[in-house]
Order: C-alpha cells, then sequence, then structure tokens
C-alpha cells in the first residue's frame, strides 16, 4: 500500500526512530545491548561529575542522562550520539550561575533548569527560522581553539579539588596565598593520587596487557571503560571504610532517591531574560559539538546527518531535561566515541543505557552520597585533558595561517577574557578574515599550454604567450570588496606590458559582479579606449551573462568584445 | 644625466604637479584659464552658501575655497579635481556642530576648524598605515543611498529659508504650526521665486537657445555656469534698492575683509576628543566621493588616480583648511564636472580660481553683507537636486537585487536615523550581504562539450554525461562560508544519480579550501568511501595544490585521484 509507505516515511522524517526500527534485527540488539552497558557505566560518574563541575546538586547530571537521551531516540538522525551532560556545556553553565545577575536571583536550580529550558526553546526556534546555517559562522579552528580554552579552564577549576582545597576566602597578598594552601587535605590528596593511578592504569596499560593475553576486543574495551566506575567505587569505599569524612575529605552528601519527579519550576520571566545571552552561547556550543561528532561517527558508516532535525532532536531533548529536572544536554565527544566503538548501532544503546540510568538512580542513590569529590575531579580531569589540542594551532597554523590565528585567539580569549568573549572574538576574526580574503582574489595571467586549448598560469606551466594580449584570469566573484585590488592587479601588469593591444578578462570563476564592480569596470574600460587598448571578456558563465545583458556593459566594451571561449579570443584577437 | 631624471621621479610621486608643470604649453593655459574662471564664478556663491548650510559664517566656505586647492593642486593626482566646500560634508558639519555634546561647549568656529584640522589628520594617518584600502567596503551603491539621502536632508533644511521661516520654537500642536507658519515672509518668497525662475532658466532653455543661434560651445559653458554668480548680484541690488532687511528679508550680515588670517586657534583637547566620531565619518565620506568624481574624469583622458596619494593631497587640503579659516574640504561632483567640461587640462585651472577667489575677498567683502539667504538656499536646492537619484535605486534593484537593498536601507537610514548611522548601516549591511553570497557559491554540474575538451554547464548547454559520473564545478574557494551549501549540493545531487560510482570536483575556481572546508571534505570522502564511492579532484590550481600536499587528503581520497584536467578525469574514470 503505497499510501501507508509515503505516511510511514512522512512520520519517519520527523521521527527518524521509524526508519532504523523497522528494520532492528538480532545483530543490531547485539551490539547496542553491549553498548549501551558500557555507555551507562560511564554516564553514572560523568553524569554526577558535570553536574558538581556546574556548581549544581549530582541529580542534576544523572536526570539528564534518562529522559533527554530518550528523547534524542526518538527524534535524532545521529544512530551513534550519546546524549547526556557535557563537559564544556557544564562550565559554561557555572558561568551563568556564577555572574553575579543571576547569582543575586537565588536558586541555582532553578536558574539551571530556565537554561536547559531556555536553550531547548533557542535551538527549536532556530530549527523553526532555519536558522542552522547561522552556526556555519563558527570555523573549526574557531571551535577546536574554543574546545581547547575551556577545557583549560575546568582543569584550572578541578585542581584544587584534587587536593582539598576551597576558594579562598581573603586578596591576593603573599601571607593569604600560604593560609590558603595551608589548607591541603593530606588524605583527599591520597585519594586523587590512587584515583588518578588506577583510571590511567585503565587506560592504554591495560588494554595493551588484555590484548596481549588474548582477550577479545569488544571485551577489552568493555573493561576499560569500566575505569570510571571503579575509580567511583573503590575510592567510596576507602572513604566509608577509613571514616575519611571526618578528616575533612568532601563527599558529595545526599541524593534525592528515585526517579525525578517532572516539574514545571520554570516560572521567573526576569531570569529568563537576563539568561539569554548564556544560553543563547549554550544553545550555540551543544548544537555545533553535537552535529559535529555525529557527522563523524555517520561518515563512518555511510549515515547522514540533518542539522535541522538534529536542532529539533536536542531542542526537544533540552526541554525534556528541563521538565525532569536536568541540566541542559548535549551530544558529548568521548563518550558517544566510546558507545560507537562499543559496537552501537542505533539508538537502542542509548535506550538502554538510559534504562540502567534510571535503575542506578532508583536502587543506588544513597550509596551516591558517600562519593569523594576529589575522586570525581580525577575522572574530569582525564576525561578533559584530551580535549586539550595545543599541538593541533601548530598543524592549523602550518595548513592556514590565518585558521591558526583565530584558533590561537579564541583559546587566549577564552582563557583571558572569558569563554562567551571568547567564542564571539574568533567568530568576529574568522568573518574579518573571510572578507579579507575575498578582497585579495586569486588572479593569474595565463598563456596556452602548446597544442592544446588550455590556459594555465604562466607562472606555474610552460606556455605559449603574445606580447599584445594580456590574458588574465579572475578566480573569484568580483564586488565592491575586491575590485579595487584587481584594478591595482590590471594596472601594474599593463605598466610591466606596454605593448598589450587587448586585455582578455577570463571570466571561469566569475559567478557574479556586483553594481560597484561593474562601475568599476566601465571606467576601466574607458581608460582602455583612451589609450587605444580594448578589453574583452572570455568565458563568462551563463547567469552572469543574464546580468550582463541587463545593462549596456558589453555594448560599451566595443570594438572589445565577448567570445565564447578564451581560445576563440586568442584566434580572433591573436 | 639620469641621477636628475631619477631625483625629479622621486619627487613628482610626493608632488605631482612637477609632472604635469614639466610638459606644460599654451594650449594646457588656454584650457586652465577659462576653466578657471568659470569655476570661481561658480565657487563664490558656493562657498558662501555651503558655508552657510553648515551653520558657519560665509567667510569659512569663501577661506576653504583658496588655500585647500592650493594644497591639492600641488599634491594632488587628479589633474581636474575641484577641491573646496561640497555640500554633503556640509551637512554632516551643520549635524556635528549641533550635536548637543558639542554645542554644549560653545565657539561653534573654532570647532568647525578643529573638524577641517581632524579630517586632515586622520586622512593622513590612513595614507601612512596604506589603510586607503578600508573604504573599498563601502559599495557605490551604498555611496549613491547616502548621497541621495543627505540630498533629500539637505533640501529639507533649506526649503523653510525659501520663504524666510525660522526654525520653530514651539511644540508640535497644530496652533504652534499655525503660527510658524504665518512666519511666512513675502518678499523673501518672492526672491527666492525670482532667483529659482532665473537660475532654471540659465540650465536648459539658455544653454539651446545659445546654440541655436551658434554660440560657441565653450562660451554657452562659461555663461551658463554665471547663473549663480547672476542671481546673487541680481538678488542682493534687488535687496539694497527696496531696502528689503527693513521687511525683514534675512541677509548674511558683515563677512571681514581681506585674505584669511593663518590662525592657531585649534587647541582643545576636549573637542578634538568629541569630534573624532563625527570627522571620521566626514574625512571617509569626504576621500570616498573625491577619489570616485576624480576617477571618472581621470578615466576619460586616460589619466590614473593613485588612492593613497589622494588621502596625503585631500589630507594636506583640510589641514590647510584649519589653518586659514575654512571648512572641511572634499573633490566636489558638480564643481569638478564644471572645471572638466570648460576645458580644464591641469590643476592650473584651479590656481586660477583661487587667485581669483582671493580677488574676490580682498575686494568685495562688503558687498557680501548685502546677499539675501533666500538667494543661497535656492543656489543650494538646484545643486543639491541632482544629486537625489531616485530611479538610481530602481536600476541597481534591476541589476542586482542586494545592491538595491543596500541603497535603499542606506537612504532610509540616513533620513530616519541620521547621516552617520545611515551609511554604517549601509555598510554593514553589504558585508553581511558579501558574506551571505560567498556562502552559497555557484555550483554547476558539467558535461563535454562534444569533440571538444571544453566542459560546460549542463544546464546550459547540450553536453555529453556518463551516468556513473558526476562532474561538479565549485565556482569559489571552499571556506567554513559555504561549506555546508556545497556538501548540501552533493548530497542532494547524489540523491538524485544514485548510480554515480565517481564524484569529480572541479577545482577551476577554487583558490583556496581552509581548514574547516578541508575537515569536511574528509568525511564526505569518508562517506563516499562507506558506499563504494570515490572522491576525485580536477584541475586544482598551483597554490591549492601546494596547500594540499601539506595534508594527507589525496592519500586519503585512494582509490579517487587528483587529475590535472577534466578531460584527464573522464578518460581515466570513463
Amino acid at each position: 500500500m503505497p499510501n501507508t509507505a509515503i505516511k510511514t516515511s512522512y512520520l519517519a522524517s520527523f521521527f527518524p526512530i521509524i526508519g532504523w526500527l523497522k528494520t532492528y534485527n538480532r545483530q543490531d540488539i547485539n551490539g547496542d545491548l553491549l553498548a549501551g552497558v558500557i555507555t551507562a557505566i560511564l554516564l553514572v560518574p560523568q553524569g554526577i561529575a558535570y553536574a558538581i563541575l556546574a556548581g549544581l546538586p549530582p541529580q542534576l547530571g544523572l536526570y539528564a542522562s534518562i529522559l533527554p537521551p530518550i528523547a534524542y531516540a526518538l527524534l535524532g538522525t545521529s544512530r551513534t550520539l550519546s546524549v547526556g551532560p557535557v563537559s564544556i556545556a557544564a562550565i559554561m553553565i557555572a558561568g551563568a550561575l556564577a555572574a553575579p545577575e543571576i547569582n543575586a536571583l537565588g536558586n541555582p536550580l532553578q536558574s539551571a533548569l530556565i537554561l536547559s529550558a531556555e536553550c531547548g526553546v533557542m535551538m527549536l526556534v532556530m530549527a523553526l527560522l532555519r536558522l542552522g546555517g547561522l552556526v556555519n559562522f563558527i570555523s573549526h579552528p574557531v571551535l577546536a581553539g574554543f574546545t581547547s580554552g575551556a577545557a583549560l579552564l575546568i582543569i584550572g577549576s578541578q585542581l584544587p579539588q584534587l587536593v582539598g582545597l576551597k576558594a579562598p576566602s581573603c586578596g591576593a597578598d603573599l601571607a593569604c596565598y600560604n593560609a590558603y594552601l595551608s589548607g591541603i587535605n593530606t588524605p583527599t590528596s591520597l585519594i586523587s593520587a590512587a584515583a588518578l593511578g588506577l583510571l590511567l592504569f585503565f587506560g592504554k596499560p591495560l588494554t595493551g596487557l588484555l590484548k596481549k593475553i588474548g582477550v577479545k576486543l569488544a571485551i577489552v574495551t568493555a573493561i576499560s571503560k569500566c575505569g570510571p566506575l571503579l575509580v567511583v567505587i573503590a575510592a567510596t569505599l576507602a572513604v566509608s571504610r577509613f571514616n575519611l569524612t571526618e578528616q575533612h575529605v568532601a563527599v558529595i552528601g545526599d541524593i534525592p532517591a528515585g526517579l525525578p519527579k517532572l516539574s514545571m519550576d520554570l516560572v521567573n520571566p526576569e531570569k529568563w531574560r537576563l539568561l539569554v545571552p548564556y544560553s543563547a552561547f549554550i544553545a550555540l556550543i551543544a548544537y555545533v559539538e553535537s552535529v559535529a561528532i555525529a557527522k563523524v561517527t555517520a561518515n563512518l558508516r555511510g549515515q547522514k546527518i540533518i542539522p535541522n532535525q538534529e536542532l529539533i532532536a536536542l531542542g526537544v531533548a533540552n526541554i525534556a531535561a528541563a521538565i525532569s529536572g536536568g541540566m541542559p544536554v548535549a551530544g558529548g565527544f568521548s563518550r558517544t566515541m566510546v558507545n560507537f566503538s562499543a559496537g552501537a548501532r542505533t539508538q537502542m544503546a542509548m535506550l538502554i543505557a538510559a534504562g540502567f540510568l534510571s535503575l542506578a538512580v532508583i536502587f543506588f542513590s544513597p550509596w551516591f552520597a558517600g562519593i569523594p569529590k576529589s575522586a570525581l575531579a580525577v575522572i574530569i580531569l582525564v576525561a578533559v585533558f584530551r580535549l586539550v589540542r595545543i599541538k593541533h594551532i601548530f598543524h592549523t597554523w602550518d595548513y592556514d595561517r590565518s585558521d591558526g590565528i583565530a584558533e590561537l585567539v579564541t583559546l587566549l580569549g577564552v582563557l583571558i577574557l572569558g569563554i562567551e568573549e571568547g567564542i564571539a572574538l574568533g567568530i568576529v576574526l574568522t568573518i574579518a578574515s573571510n572578507l579579507r580574503k575575498t578582497s585579495q582574489p586569486h588572479i593569474a595571467i595565463v598563456g596556452r599550454v602548446p597544442e592544446t586549448e588550455h590556459f594555465r598560469n604562466i607562472k606555474r606551466h610552460s606556455v605559449e604567450t603574445w606580447h599584445h594580449l594580456l590574458l588574465v584570469r579572475i578566480d573569484e566573484s568580483i564586488t565592491f570588496a575586491n575590485i579595487s585590488f584587481i584594478e591595482d592587479y590590471l594596472d601594474s601588469e599593463l605598466r610591466r606590458q606596454p605593448n598589450t593591444k587587448h586585455v582578455i578578462l577570463i571570466f571561469t570563476s566569475v559567478s557574479d559582479i556586483d553594481t560597484t564592480a561593474l562601475e568599476a569596470l566601465e571606467l576601466f574600460n574607458q581608460a582602455l579606449q583612451a589609450t587605444g587598448k580594448t578589453l574583452n571578456v572570455a568565458e563568462a558563465k551563463g547567469p552572469l551573462l543574464d546580468k550582463l545583458e541587463k545593462t549596456d556593459f558589453i555594448e560599451q566594451l566595443k570594438p572589445g568584445k565577448l567570445f565564447f571561449s578564451t581560445e576563440d579570443a586568442v584566434k580572433a584577437l591573436g
């Protein structure tokens, strides 16, 4: 019944889950089950840790790992993206909540939920207005610089936790600094050291060992991803066994037991208004980072991400976070890679993970109270450390100087000026540099490759030239932004070749000439005619010809002409 | 002696006057003398009128017509540009002097001189930093919209003068409005009507008549340009003959006799600081308008304008205006055209005009006191009327939609928001639209023109195609700004042609690929490979190849390849 088929495909465009559920099979469930379990094991400590990083009670991270991934599973176009709390958004939330005007309004928990709701609404509005394209103006170098900078900020915020230091309560003098450092707590430091050792061992050393003794790859992956959970369990047991809370080891404290209660405590217009700039930046970053990682995994399997649908899915996921008491969510880079490499084939893996999270929240909440904060700080540090990619700046710099500058400036901007300011600076810089580049187009004087009809740059190929012809290929649309660069170039070439009789502009790459450029070309033509030379045009493309035909430009060129090909021009004038 | 020749040409690059003085001949002096006299005849009433338009004593316009054109004659690269007071700068000066923060500091005459000095300094700094290119970001449509808007503002400011109305002294209610209108002065209105009639008659009707009775063209031009001076003389005589000042006809009042005294009354740091934004915009507009009109006349004679030298010449001319008690100056559009069409061959014409102006100031100053303001308003109206080019917006719109929008928005911005705000809005708009355009590059699916090696758009030419090859020509550099448009295009083409085995990107027009775009192309290649297709590149240009060779992109393409020409690619894959 074709009618049903159309209906299904129409529905499936809103609910991509329908697409993969129809063909879901045994092989899929095998992959998804293992991946779901591993991701859940990772999500519990990550959820708690990122909530604490954001300055929030731990349950906001756990709740954000249940309903939001379910919402995304229904609506998202990525099969392997793991939606939930992420570190970069967490530090941005911390910044928003610490801002004086927000802090003054009290109730940070409500502020966090409003942030989630507002991020979600913004994404949906962007989807409605089809503004997904706006985020294209965040270039990858800016994003990379931003990520490195934010990761460094996170590391800076976690280092004091490792040794049990609280925020300094006095000024910046030396005596105060010494008093501050004297607050180092030995048991906390020991827990951190042990946790760090254990977590690092669960990385390359353990996987290397397991591979060497011939353990299956899937099992190796599964075991190695248990590191964070084991660290948390071991540290919690140590705290409780040795009564370390009496020795001032900070633990996260009580968490309400059971599933989140759906809440609507979101009515506070003043907060909505004040949080707009923060949620705008969080929404932007959450969307850009999610789509970036979704694309990487989708491409590896020849699947397709639809950006506008992603805005809808992430928007609904964030609203789901808000009403289920969770912090803002996004697709996490490392968690998605874990999910993908553990064999996840569809979002079923995330549904399974959400199920396990629910069980954890229902049955283990009382156990979470004793988790030492320093162990979580270690987990955050190890997770975030790989996001700092200083070398990446050099690679970028090497390939494209101005991209490298943008990456470095964004990184420094985030560190020195702040998160939002840093990324805004990076965006402005890339737009300015894009303008500068388009204002200095590539131009080549060309000649004919002997015995062909190909014309190539005289600087790069050995080609035939004619002393009375100046063949100039302009490799960009001609606009107000670049016309005077082009004029200067032509003038200096004409001075170098005073015998020129005919200038032939080759328009293979010119898809548009704007009003300013057209007027300038008319003046240039007048100047040539005043000295007895002609201006000619070759290889103008269709849309451009349509436009020029509305004017008398071609008429003005006479005796100069419009030629179909460069070869025709050379034959006629040569 | 080649050494002297080098020295001369080195000096001539700073003082272009040396260039034309060396070959100055009898023919030149004939043209320059007539043009100089005609321009001087035009300059006297214009100088007085534009000073009054700017809200300044008339001598500031006269003084601005003596030393500044002499400075420009020494340094400028245009042979026919007439530097002096101009209407658009005058209304901008009026705006600056009326701004509350400037007005509060008193002494508007000093403020005007500081504006001149600051404009000059800004131009010199721009010349030093070689920032002349910055003004390229004012597109012609923005400039045209700005000029029309400013001209409309000028007309609006002059209409009350025609009937002798002073600024209303009460609110916006009807009674007040009636009281305001009751201030209409009959003798003033009669003078205006007569002046308008006379001035219009000196336009087409008189020149038509003179041509018909066989008068020589040069003489016709000379006579027709005497209109403004005759209007001023006739109106002044009428005022004095009928004692009209007793009937409240406003006259300009006493002007100090004699040449301007060089003054240095420019020390007021607070004013310098507050005037910065105003002088920046005046300098910008003065420079852009001057270079635009200089280029038009230079091109008609195959001469050359050097933008950076123009910045120096106009900068020194403005400083000369400041120290000789003149208002800011620029090259005037209509006056330059008069000078040019009256036969001016070099700046000698302007030196002659400056000489006549000096004589006028020395001997006729007492006579100027009785000039009625309404006659000057008529002269301004007639001069400015042709700057309002509403039709031009439609022409621009027709050729290039987004340029038309920019022109209209700038015009409306000037009228509604103000002069500086209007042009700023126009500049931002054109930059945004330029970005949008570069983010939607022209892309063509191409095929081979039969029996040639040319590949053309399948939509525009009848060409050979191959069902397993997708030949895509991207007509722009690939950057973060347009890569997602390109990806979407390629995806939709691949969906339309599911049999595609090889995608061939034709890079004739691609002069750069930035980091973001390269990463996206790598992902696109992965996605193709995942479905058994290959990505290939043809016609990549030298600089781009150099850049790509720093990466392993070409390696990643395998089995896809890099081809020299599209023909090679088709031969290998077809």
